[in-house]
Formats: C-alpha cells, structure tokens, sequence
C-alpha cells in the first residue's frame, strides 16, 4: 500500500516559473537577493539544480519577452540533458515593452482600440512560436485587463473584444497545444477585470473550443472563495487545464505554497485523486505550475518549500480512504466524513515523500541539502550579487 | 427629455415577496411587529395598499408551502381587482414541513438519496401547480443544499444529482414559465453551497434550456464582488432572468434595498438601462423582484423604502449620458467617463420619481403618505398586534 | 521530552456550553436530533460523559435565563461527583424572554433608554447570582446591539452607554470574578455592532478595570483577519480572558473546532504556548470555551472532535522548538522559521494526545468509544427523540 | 442657511501628497503620463495649480527622501506665496536608499536588529528636521513592517521594539507638533503587519503620550469594514489625527476618494460633522489629507475630482438634520433615521461646492476650467513628456 502511494507522489510532475527564480518585490519596495539568474540557460540550470534535489520538477514555464531565447538549439539540448521540459509559455501584455508600438494602459486583447488588440494578438502568437521552437505544448494567457473606476469600461464590449481576440489566437494554436485562460478578480485593475472569475474564464473556454481550459490561480480569488469546489467544478465541466500554485492569505500574495492554508492545498488534492479515479471523466492532462513571487527568501529555497508542501498534500489527498468515505457520505454520516479526511491530514506523510524523491534518484531531503550543498554561496560566486532577474 | 425619464420611471415594474410583508428575524431572535398579515388575502391587501402609494408595484412572489392558496377564485379576482399578478412562485427545500416524509437536513435536489431528491422534485411541481392556478410565469429555486464539512459532500456528485432534478422540473414547466435559479455563496451551508456562484448557476441553466435562468440576488455574493459586472455578464449570456433586491454589508444581510450601497445600486441599474438600449440584445423579460427581511422597522415602511431606492437608481442610470460615456470610452478618458457616471448619481432625481408615481395615480411620497395616513394602526386594529406570518 | 508534551496535553481545561448540547440551526431552519437534554441535571450527564471519554473536559459555560438552576444543592452535588466546574457564565440580552418588560429590539446595555439598559444591568447581575451560586468565576459578556442601518444608531453615545452599563455590572462583580467581553463585527445586526472589534472591546476593558479581559471568538472577526496576532496582541496587553473556540470559513458559522482551518488553530496555540514560557508575562488564567452549534452532527460527537481538535493543536504548539526559532528570527531565516513551524504542525501527534487522555483515565479514542459504547441510542432510550434542548 | 453651508464648505482644509502628482504604478507595470514634476518646486508649483482653481487645498503632504528641500528658503516663500503651508511630512522606511548601511527588507522599527531600528529612528528624525525647516506640524508614519510567514515574526517582541522605536521619535518631537500613525492589514507583508488595526495603533498612541494620534487611511482595511465607526470610535477616544482619503474596492487599491463608495464618504464626515458639533469633544485638528495613486488618469484630474467628492461629502453632511436624527434614534424609529440620512445624501449639493469655491477666489468648476485651460499640455510643454517623480 504505502509502496503503492510513495510510486504514485513519484509521479508528480510540477513546473517552475521561469520568473520565481529572482527575488520578487511588491510596488512598495524589492529587496534584490544574490547570485540570481540572469540569462534563460542560467534560469534552466536553476531549475536542473531544483530537479536535481527534488525529482517532481519537471519543466518550466517560460515568461516572453523576458525569456526569448537566443541559442534556440543550444536550449533544446540545455533542456534534454537535464529531462525538462518547457511546461508552458506566458504571454504579456500587462507591461509595455521598450519600442512597443501600442500602450497596454487601458488594455490589450479586449482594448476599444483595434490596433491594440492586434499587437496583443500578434505577441500572443509570437510566444507561440517560441514556445514550438522549444516544445511547449501550452500558452497561458492571464490578462490585467479590466478598470479602476465605474463606467471606465463597457463590460460587454471588454468582453466580445476579449473573445474576439482569444478566438484569433486560439485559431492559430497547434493542434496538440493547450489554451490556458487564467481568471483574477483585482490587480492591477481595481474596479473591475475583464476575467475575473471562473464563470468568465469558463464562458470563454467554451466559445472557443476543447482546447481552450481553465487555470486556476490559488491566489486569484475572492475573500473566503471556497476553491476546492471550483477545482471539482471545472473537472466535471471538463475545463480544468491546470493550476499556478502558490500560497495566499489576502489576495494573489504569492507566497509559498501550502505556507498559509495547508489544509486547503490538501483538500484540492483531494479532488485531484478522486477525479483522476473516476472512469467516467476523461483523462486530461492538468498542468501543475508554481507562479510566486519571492521577497523575503532565497528563491531555490522558497520553490523547494512550495514542492515539498505540494507533495505533502498530495500524498495526504492519496491516503484518504475513498471507499469509506463514499459509504459516509451515502449515510449522510456527517461526522465520520469529516474523520476520514482528517485523519489523512493528520497522517505525517513526509517520509512518503522523502522515499518517493530518493526512488526517482533525488533528495530525501532537498532543502537540507540545498543549504548544506552551498549552492547559493556558490552561485553568487558565479554569477556575483547584484545580478537582477528579468523582472 | 424629464418627461420621457419620467415615464420611463412609471413603467419599472417591482414585486414584492410575500414573506417580507412581516417582521424577519435572525438566528438570535425575533422581534415581532404588529398587524401583519396572516393569510394570503391580507398579504394581497397589504400589497394593494403599497401599489396605490407606490405604482411601481407590480405584482407578488409568493412562497410555498407558506401561501397555499385556498379559494382560488377568490384570490384571483382580488389580484385582478388590484391589478396585481404573481411574480414568481418559490418552492421551498430548505426547511421540513410537518408530515413531510423525508427530510432536507442533508440536501434536497442534490441529496445522495433518490427519494429525497424525488421528494423535492414533486415539491417544486406542486409548486409550479399552485402558480399556474394563480397565473404565475416563473418558479424561483433557491437552493439551500450544501455541506458544512470538506469530505461531507461529494461536490461533482452533489451537482450531478441538482442537475438531473432540475431537469425533471423543467420539463414539466408550462412552455411560457421561466425557471429561476439562484446562487448563494454561503448560509445556511457554511462550506459549501451546491451554487454558490453564477457560474454554476448559469452551467446549469445552460444544460437545462433557453428558458433557465439566473436570478441574482444582491445579498448573495463573497466580500468585495462587482455585481454589476455579473450582471452585464448576465445580460451578454442571455441568461438574466431576474433579481433579488436587497441592501447588503456583509452578506445576505437583507436589509433596504439601497440603504447600504446606493452607488452599487445605480451602477447596476446603469447595465439594465444600457443593455435595453442596446439593439443586438434579444428583447427579455427580467423579473424584478424584492427580497429583505424586516427586523426593526414596520416591513411596509421598508418596503416603500426599496422601492422608492430602486426608482431613484434606475432614475438615475436613465440620465447617464450614455453617448458621451462611449465616446469617454474609446478615447480612454477615463476621468471623463467617472464623471458622466456621477453627473448622473449625483443629480437629485426625487422630483422625478414623484411625478412618475403621481403619473399612475400614486402618491409623491408614499413613505409619508403612509405614515400619514395610520395605516398601520388601522392594521393592528383589524389583525391584532400578536398575528404571525406565516414564516 | 515525549512524556512532558504529554504531561502538558493532559493539563488542558476546556469548557463545554450547555446550549451546543442540543442541535443548533440557522435561520432558515431546524433540524432537530434526538436524545437530547432538556433539563440542566440532563445537560451536566451529557458533558460528564463528554468528560470521562475526554478528560479535557473541565467545566460547563452556562447560559442564562436557559440553565437557571432549580435545584442549586442538587446541582453542585452533581458537579462535585462528576469533577465539573462552572466554568463562566453567559447572560442573554439578545432576546426577550416572555414576560420581560422592556423589549431588546433596539439593544440593551447600550439602549437610549435608561429603563431597557438597567433592565439589561440587572440581568446580568442576576446571572452574576446564579453563577456565585454554581461556583462560577466569570461573566461572559456578548452584546448583539448595533444596528441595522446607517443613522440608526449615534456611534458615541452607544459606546458610553455601554460603558456606563458594563462599569454598573464590573461594579458589582465578586473580587475573583472576571467579567469576559466578547466582540463581533456583525450578526445579528448587520451594520454595526457596538463592540464589533478586539480594538473596542480592548478600550472598554481598560475602562472598567483588570479584571475586565477580552474573550476571543474564532468566528467573530472580518475576512482575512489573522486572529493569532490579535491573541498575542492581548497577551501582551494583558487583556486576554479566555476563548470561545469554533470553526469558520465565513463568519459566526459556528462549526467543529479545526474543521476549516487546522493552521490557524495550531497558530493560536502557538501564541499560547510562547506567552506561557516568557516569565515577563503575568500567570494569567485564559478561559478556553467551545462555542459551537451543530447542525447536522450529534452534538457530543462534534464536541468530541472539537476537543480533539483543540488537543492536537496544543500538542503540535508544544512540539515547536522555540528556541531555533527565536534564533531563525534573529537572523531573518525566514525560510527556517517557516520549516520550524511546520515541522510541529506536520507531526502525527495523535498518539500524544491519546496517551493524555489515557493518563487521566479516559478513551484512547473518545469519538470511536463514544459511538460504540451506544451512548447515543441510550440517550434516546432515556429522553425519547423528540426533547428540544432550552434553544 | 444655505449660505451657512456653503461657508462651512469654504473652510475645508484639505492636504495634495507630493507622490501623488505623478503617475503611480502597480507591480506589474507603471505606464508614465507626460509634464510631471520632478522637483520639490515643481510639485509645489502643481498644488498651487491645484490650489486656484479649488481653494480646499490648503498644504502639501511631503515624503523624505523624494522631496528633500535643496533650497529651503525658496521654498518657503514659494509656499508663502503660494498660502499654502506643509501638512505633513512623511518617513520611509519600506525601501532602501541608495548608499542605506542597513537594509528595511526585514523591517524597521520593529527589527530584531538595534541597528536597524535605529537607523529608522534616525531618518525619522532628519525626516521632523526637514519638516520643521519648512514649518511641518505633523510626522506621518507608516510602517511596512510586518512577516510574509507564520512563525517569521515573534509578535510581542515586534510590537514592543517598534512601541520603543516610536519613544525614541516621539520624545525628540517639537511640542507642537503630532505624531500621526497609520494601520494597515496587509500589504506589503503578506501575513501580518506589525501594526494592521486602529486598535493597535490607539494601543501604541496611548503608550506614546497625549501628541500620539492614529491617521485613518480608507484603504487600508479589512474587508467589509464599517470605517465610519472606526472613526466615530477615535474622535471619541480623543485619538482621531488625521485621514489619508482614497477610494477602495478591494484593499490599498489608492483610487479617487469618492469613486466607489461615496455613501461610505459621507458616512464619514456625517460623524466628523457631528463630532464637531459636539461641546464635550476637545476641539483637536484632525488633517484631512489626500493619499491616493493614479495610474490611469491625468494626476491633477483625479486630485480635483478628489477634492470635489470630499467637499460633496462634507456637504451633504452639513445637510443632515441632526437634531431630527436625534429624535428618531431617541425613538427608535429607524426607518425616518435611515430617511434623515439618505435626504441628506440625495440632495445634489453641486452648486453649494461651486459657490464655496467661488467664494474664496476659486472656480466654479475646478475639472472643467483645468481641462479647458489646456494646463497639462503647458506642462508637458514646459517639463516634457518623459519627465518622472520620484516615485
């Protein structure tokens, strides 16, 4: 049995945010860190450093402009040395570029100004092309757009020019390429943005067609929104595309995952194991992505904590008795479902996940390692201090 | 121009809720009221009297199993007489009723129980019954059903067993009735509610047909939503069937309309008024109705107050520049665009909503008119000062 | 080390309230149990059951004018066999009790009336007797005034009038009693609350005198709040008198202890467990209370996961090693301290918590022993199925 | 009666932060407007724009290190000529400076490291040097102080190093002037701030001394929080410093005050209005400044329409029939005092804030006058278009 659940963590396969290896700031302040990657191959040896300790890593997520590569083949081989892969590439259009022609100000895919949106089209299908160029099968599109005051935007034309222009990009999309569509409530729009909820996310998922899915945001929710639903919504709804896991006790906080509501992360993994044992629904591949900003630590350490608490819960959602709690629940035994999830909490898993990152050749404690390896000490020597990341 | 605001005032058309015609209460305690109605025919009467102050009253929702009718006829001839109709007939699964074969403790439509499900199945039905006696044209499904526990309830199950009975009730619904069906975030579930968003309510509507709908109450929805925005939402998805009006702080407070966020208020009103301008829309019906409960003031009086609120709102999106304001829009004006909205907000259109309940034969202030007028006293006179309605 | 955490676990004291003996409801309805206690001798039989599955069980917080004592004698006799204290005593000024001259629709100690304030004074007075009489030693003080509306209420002169009337009953208090205030930020009124913050309650403390402590209810604060500051807060302070220990995902939901947000709970404890080692604090004796209302569970079953509950918190707060920590913080290792945290909240500690109860004579599993001991079907043998409970 | 108004709307004092004269930004972007001041004087140059067309403006709001005066003297007689004075003048501790020994990453005043904190009390104190150079009365402090992690920051020793940091400033402060100290809940920490709730802050000031006052600034609460009472609660505390006025949807979001809740605004000054009418009150200066970021709008633009949704609030406040409320709470007859209120509200008060602005030399249409007076293409004319503060 335990066998059983240390093979099935073993599987786990979670990608690394190209972005998350710098320190992160808020709009009050960055504090830099030291020995920060600066160019894409560092960025990947990062993250092969990562795999290396902790073998559930297994991509990036790539973030263009900022991380266009130049040595395309060179990359490639970077990447297959290393057996990573690139999970998927993010378009941006929340910022404007050096030479840009157009300002994203007031919006891009679902601007009032046509030309706007055909920049935005065009950037979103030039990440595209990088992506192809190094084997991405996905593009996530999370949009800032939306408004700061009341009557700033018509909510319906935001919307048919959103769908518009997500139609013109979905239209040229691979045919083996997934459209991610993230949805946010607030910020950096704080009246309204344009998606702000899965029920928006999942109405244009649908216009579009079955590849187009949605991502869930750990962070991109409303005070007390109880996600683990919407997680079992979207899996039966068939538009669960994947996930950007983080921690988050306000708002798109960003902070380790599994740091703040442990349980929480535990529960929509539950949903994760109960569906993926459910024949009826189809199997899908759901994109497991970290997306956090680190500002108070090391960010190796920082994604190393948010892998380890994402296997953690994992192996807890796998120990949950399901059978039992099916017969609970068909007894309306109320007291008695609560038991066997807990109970799953409670179990200390850590040695699971320790077994399951020694089985695949890594660490059995990886942050251990990390720190007495002297890595960073070491990366600073190369890379020196005051090297900043693209962001 | 104040002429056609003015009849455009006169033609908004309210219900109000049977339940709400007696003092509310909250888990705490009551506080009853005095000369409240007791039947249906003193609801009817109480309701008459609101007409002939304020016009704007269209009509009655009323509850079951709390207003049964007993003499069909009779009612029917004092609706005509009033020129009254029944708004919308709601069925209620969130409370058992003496004799009541099975119970709603762990659900209704969505219970792991067949029988229980079909038990409320047959309860909606007789509900649609009783409103096709009275002349009703829509059912209002509210839905209580959740969990208060992760692991309590399985959340695909528990949509799947909602969904199939809610298509047995809309394939019995008379082919000119509408199905309305609300979300509600939280309470009286306190983990999960089986629609807990628009989204799921408007999935489901989508997998029933054409004529389900969403029906958005304005106390329904986490901290900090922008309901305007659902609602235009809504409207773009050609799925609004109707609103709850209602005051809200922190949840399903169920206060004044208007009392507690009068802008709120106005910017929805702003969609509606906007979206009945707009051509490319299918022209639909949407039921406005009043949902409150009355605590510590005379429901009367508090009902006039949300319906004067809502004349005042729906007033002033009338006066919105709405050319301008898509002008402002296309040129990214965004201070501009605020002010055309608050130009509108901030003109005091009192005199309007006057005029345009003097128009059809009402009073120019119906709150004082009825206080004035000891129409209270008069009730307590006729009913007595310790009757209870039916909630 | 091991013996001495479980040593410590087996030293907690917590209260168990008579009215969450019975099941609870919300206002949309009630779904009663069965077997439930209807007489105060009753109620002390179900929490001394309570006690000898789980010797946490300390004491009973009483409500007034629902446990009024008829036998005092006879009462305390009972106590005494069963090893049980009165832990606090609660007044009720949220409803008005038949035959009650002056109504608590518009408030009570904070009314603009001087008649209903000194009708409110003296009850709470009159619940002081009843609890000199049981032994008590504390006043539990929760205030439903506020308002519904804005306007309704003049903020300032609610405050001194609750002032003037908390000062009247601190006055009067026996010399080893505290009088513990509660805070709430809504419900049952839904504007404002007189004391709606740990803030207000804090200055009105400070006001009346020392042993005038705030007590802290998990569910009575905004979204987001993070309530273990607010714990350290008054610790600091000096201000903090006991607990009322639920769960909450939304509000006032009243649910299992840990059932929501386990991290929290431990978090909490933590605090406590920090402030019992720092000898700059004062020995201060901290109320821990469950405040809960079960809905769909069996009462006592409920109470026994919440005591389980509150256990396994306090024996992962004990596993802290505070030491590391405080050496983690003074080098702003952030990353560490997170470590250290998590590594006592990961811990099984439920073998801890059953050596405890086993070591003071109770269940290695009080809720399995609870269920196969029948305790239930006996309940209902005895008390039938139909008793409601004084709520 | 009227003219008494519009007197009282005359005297409006009202306070332009430096920073907000430009173009603000999110962490996600920062799109640059054009004709920005990029010196102290041209920032004063820009209030005194502001200053004659509406004459509610009555200081500036400073921010060391961005607006240290090179030339002091030809400061203050720009100021003098300009009848403007320095409101407040505000430290930074929430980012390094160039050429900072110690870094704030981890805090400031509250830092486990004495050296750290006193290099905080040192900028303090040069930032009260700076200000009485210019003939500031206030020190506005905020901290960004706080922890991202549970177990990052051992709670009682942060808030006793920063209450002892605050000694240290407010022992060195001139006796007359004030020590204005902002809460905040969250952000840019993201678990806790050292200082997150008024009660903190009050329980901070009461330990400084009588010159201690907490500054309320809009956005930064909870959710859901009534801030009306929040300041109803100072002013009767005696501890109501100041305001820092912006508009909030979600969070710290520094919109126009008045956008989104201008009920809420008027809720406000309905109780600063009748705290003022109030003989038992100390009269005490209470600075109204202005605290916002503009990301999408002319800065000047959104400042004049903060400056009019204040002067509106303040108003409609004035119109309140105090003495009819009184009666109506007396009463309890809460459906007149919500109408009180609401007349209040509803009345268009526009022309009143014309003619108060005319009144002392201003224009009768602040925005209006500013647009048609082509200043901003001026000032890009006169500074650029890529000119950037300091922000």
């Amino acid at each position: 049995m335990n066998q059983i659940i240390i093979s099935k963590i073993s599987e786990l396969q979670i990608a690394i945010p190209s972005w998350a290896l710098g320190t992160g700031g808020t709009r009050f302040g960055r504090f830099p860190g030291a020995g920060e990657p600066g160019s894409l191959e560092e960025k990947i040896a990062d993250v092969t450093l990562l795999k290396r300790l902790n073998p559930s890593v297994s991509g990036i997520s790539l973030h263009i402009p900022w991380d266009i590569p130049k040595d395309v083949a060179g990359i490639r081989q970077q990447l297959d040395e290393a057996g990573l892969k690139i999970e998927s590439v993010n378009s941006n259009t929340f910022q404007d570029q050096p030479g840009q022609v157009h300002s994203y100000k007031f919006g891009s895919l679902c601007d009032t100004d046509n030309a706007v949106r055909n920049q935005a089209i065009a950037h979103n299908l030039e990440v595209v092309e990088h992506g192809k160029d190094l084997g991405a099968k996905s593009l996530t599109v999370w949009l800032a757009d939306g408004s700061n005051f009341p009557g700033q935007q018509h909510f319906r034309r935001a919307y048919e020019n959103t769908l518009e222009s997500l139609k013109a990009i979905y239209d040229q999309l691979p045919n083996d390429w997934t459209l991610l569509l993230e949805y946010k409530p607030y910020e950096p729009n704080f009246y309204s943005m344009v998606i702000p909820d899965w029920g928006t996310s999942y109405s244009l998922c649908q216009q579009l067609g079955p590849r187009a899915q949605v991502l869930v945001d750990l962070g991109h929710h409303l005070p007390n929104t109880n996600i683990e639903q919407i997680v079992a919504r979207l899996l039966l709804l068939k538009r669960l595309g994947g996930f950007h896991f983080n921690g988050s006790m306000y708002g798109d906080d960003d902070l380790t995952t599994g740091a703040i509501k442990p349980y929480q992360l535990f529960l929509i993994f539950n949903e994760l194991a109960d569906a993926a044992g459910d024949t009826s629904l189809p199997k899908q591949k759901i994109d497991y992505m970290i997306d956090a900003s680190h500002n108070v630590k090391d960010p190796l350490e920082d994604l190393l904590q948010s892998l380890e608490a994402i296997q953690i819960a994992y192996a807890q959602a796998l120990l949950v008795d399901q059978l039992a709690l099916q017969t609970a629940r068909e007894n309306n035994d109320v007291a008695l479902a609560q038991i066997l999830m807990q109970d799953a909490f409670r179990t200390d898993v850590r040695q699971y996940v320790a077994k399951a990152n020694e089985l695949k050749g890594g660490s059995a404690n990886p942050f251990l390692d990390y720190r007495q390896g002297g890595y960073r000490e070491l990366l600073i020597k190369q890379r020196g201090s005051g090297r900043a990341t693209g962001l």
